[in-house]
């Protein structure tokens, strides 16, 4: 059994940043956002029960002129396991509820992790030569993985590969995620840590805490230095065909100019597409906001 | 209801330009000629019978390397309206009518408008930050279009907005249409007008005159200047599997060495592709003629 | 009758080479290698039992940060017709044998032809006005094709036109291969000549023997000078799911470190892909091995 498919996303809408006009007053605060993704999956199926399978995506966001295609990803599974091979998706970027505060058409959170670490690359890889393998494995309510990125396969010597581990297990209403990444992004010393904890307290409502020791890079990197730790509370709470989200997160760079940020958002149901919106603030105390539509497909 | 659809067209024959060698003898006056375009679509139809949609179009032409892959249109439609963001369709190169003069595998005709105007991009946008947004109505045999096209959204000084709208409606054996075009492809001042008009004297035969107002463009630029106008009469009669098609055009542009351009072409049905071929003279009386295949899928 | 699908393969696994840090000494023997192919292909039946159709490949292999499109190929086909354009085949990399003596999961051996010689580019052409054109006709067991690829169709200067031919025969255990092209890759009077002979001894087990002329290209390019001549004897044996194969090749060209190269190498059914390895030593007295996985869609 063999074929190919073709799934994604859009969405589209407006996006503020109240501080992109800061230091050029013609730059403007409110864009249109646009972003299509198409994953192009190729399955065989062998007799064994083994799957075989690739993917490429083809991307486009607002802010770039064309399309563009991803490296490669060839991957294996059998029950439970899974092997990444080539642009791999990596352990700590895969976790459980790292990107659950997010909000907004275009998913994004100032409680996201800040710090640098590989993963799937949607357009071309940041080297030629970088090359990724991964494992995970799934049984009941628990999912364990482990990565390795080599940003140049080819050399010994250069950038440091990238190594993370990662466990995440739900069991009722309960989920927690612990994930750890060593020089993260192949810079060394790069260590970065995850622990996350999930609630849901009903049908409709759900509250987590994430909690971030964010890493260090070079200071001659833009956002250099100890990158601090974060701790993200969240929630959201459903009604009929709207969920509201809300987070605040503290995280204690040293550059930043406020150490809290935070956000609220909505999404409503459109049956098979969502109108959302959210209102946040960063640590650069900018105001940003978004509204528009995510289709998936 | 969800899926993704590809679509599109091939072309390939042979193209000659006796213009070609006039500069540099050893150039080549026949060419071959291909063309290979897939439109990528993604659409989601919601419960409230809203569709949204995306599109990234994957093409190649001989002469350039390789394929290239367009930036996304995002879409919703609803009935009778549809309204596209990113790439999108232009108000003026969508209306009826404007490409009725083309003929030959290639689709060219010099009775096109010869303006410079933004239309849905095959290959890359032309800047990075490039935003359009399109919104068209049709009802019966009415349609209504309105498009405005940023090229550079992130900024407010540098090019113009390209604002454009353009109605059509048929009844009958007639139609007419209508456009205008404000700073086209961004120029200042570069405005354009377009009314066409077209009478099916019967099943077989159809003829149309079309008026163009074609703007100006700074003197610099290949081709500057006030572009002129442009008047085109055209007329095609099917006989079975082939339909004959003519035109004579008129354009007043200071530049040229013949106001008069005009063409005669031939398709033949072969069942789900034709055959095409047209001889055309044109503004540098050059002469121009193609014989290929089109089919489409 | 029309449609677009797409097909291809991935394959993924580990790659040796032991001359890899003959001068570097931190680069890597070992490395792991990915490749996945989609060929996207559309096709329109016409009435008259022509079919008309187009393929543009997207393909990424490691080494490369993202995936890439070639040009697109047109082509018709009737009965035992079939013609190219654009992106084509060219007559003498299609002919039969000369790549059987290919092995391992990368499909490689160093008794294929060792010179230089146009063919279906995977991605990008060498030049953006390169065209070709490919025509074969089959009728039971033989099969002709001529080709003809000029590197650039607007002048009549520049790089000569590649032209090969190519015939090949099978009848019961037999296959015979004949092959030639002449200014292979546009080089003038770089002119190669195959012939191979294959034979099905029984169910399980082939020989055959190939012989190549391999040209000459200038001495300022890599690898330049007359390229010598290739003989190679292969063959392979199935036993139940493994298929042993094993070849030896002998080329005089004057650089060579050995004249002598072999290779032996095994798959492994899986039941809808294979478990591929080989160990290779080469002109360079280097040796080359591979295992993984390849899987066809």
């Amino acid at each position: 059994e063999t074929g190919v498919s073709i799934s994604g996303y859009g969405r589209f809408g407006l996006v503020y940043d109240g501080s992109a006009d800061d230091v050029v007053t013609t730059n403007s605060t409110t864009t249109i956002h646009t972003r299509l993704r198409f994953n192009i999956d190729a399955t065989t199926e062998t007799d064994s029960g083994v799957t075989f399978g690739g993917r490429i995506r083809m991307q486009h966001s607002s802010g770039s002129d064309g399309a563009d295609l991803s490296a490669a990803m060839l991957f294996a599974t059998y029950e439970g396991l899974r092997v990444e091979v080539g642009n791999a998706n990596t352990a700590y970027d895969s976790v459980a509820l790292m990107y659950d505060p997010e909000m907004g058409f275009v998913d994004s959170s100032f409680g996201d992790p800040q710090g640098n670490f590989f993963a799937f690359n949607s357009g071309p890889n940041p080297t030629a030569d970088y090359m990724g393998v991964f494992a995970s494995y799934s049984m009941g309510g628990f999912t364990g993985r482990i990565s390795a990125i080599d940003p140049d396969q080819t050399t010994s010597v250069g950038a440091e590969t990238e190594v993370s581990v990662s466990f995440d297990y739900t069991s009722g209403p309960f989920t927690v995620a612990l994930a750890a990444v060593q020089d993260g992004e192949g810079i060394a010393d790069n260590d970065q840590f995850f622990v996350g904890a999930a609630y849901a307290i009903n049908d409709a409502a759900t509250v987590g805490l994430n909690y971030v020791d964010e890493g260090e890079v070079p200071v001659v990197m833009a956002h250099g230095g100890d990158q601090g730790r974060t701790i993200t509370l969240y929630g959201n709470y459903t009604m009929g065909a709207t969920t509201l989200r809300a987070y605040v997160a503290d995280n204690d760079y040293a550059g930043n100019v406020e150490d809290t940020s935070f956000g609220i958002g909505a999404d409503y149901d459109l049956g098979g597409a969502r109108l959302s919106g959210s209102i946040q603030r960063g640590y650069e105390d900018e105001t940003v906001a978004d509204l528009g539509v995510r289709f998936d497909f």
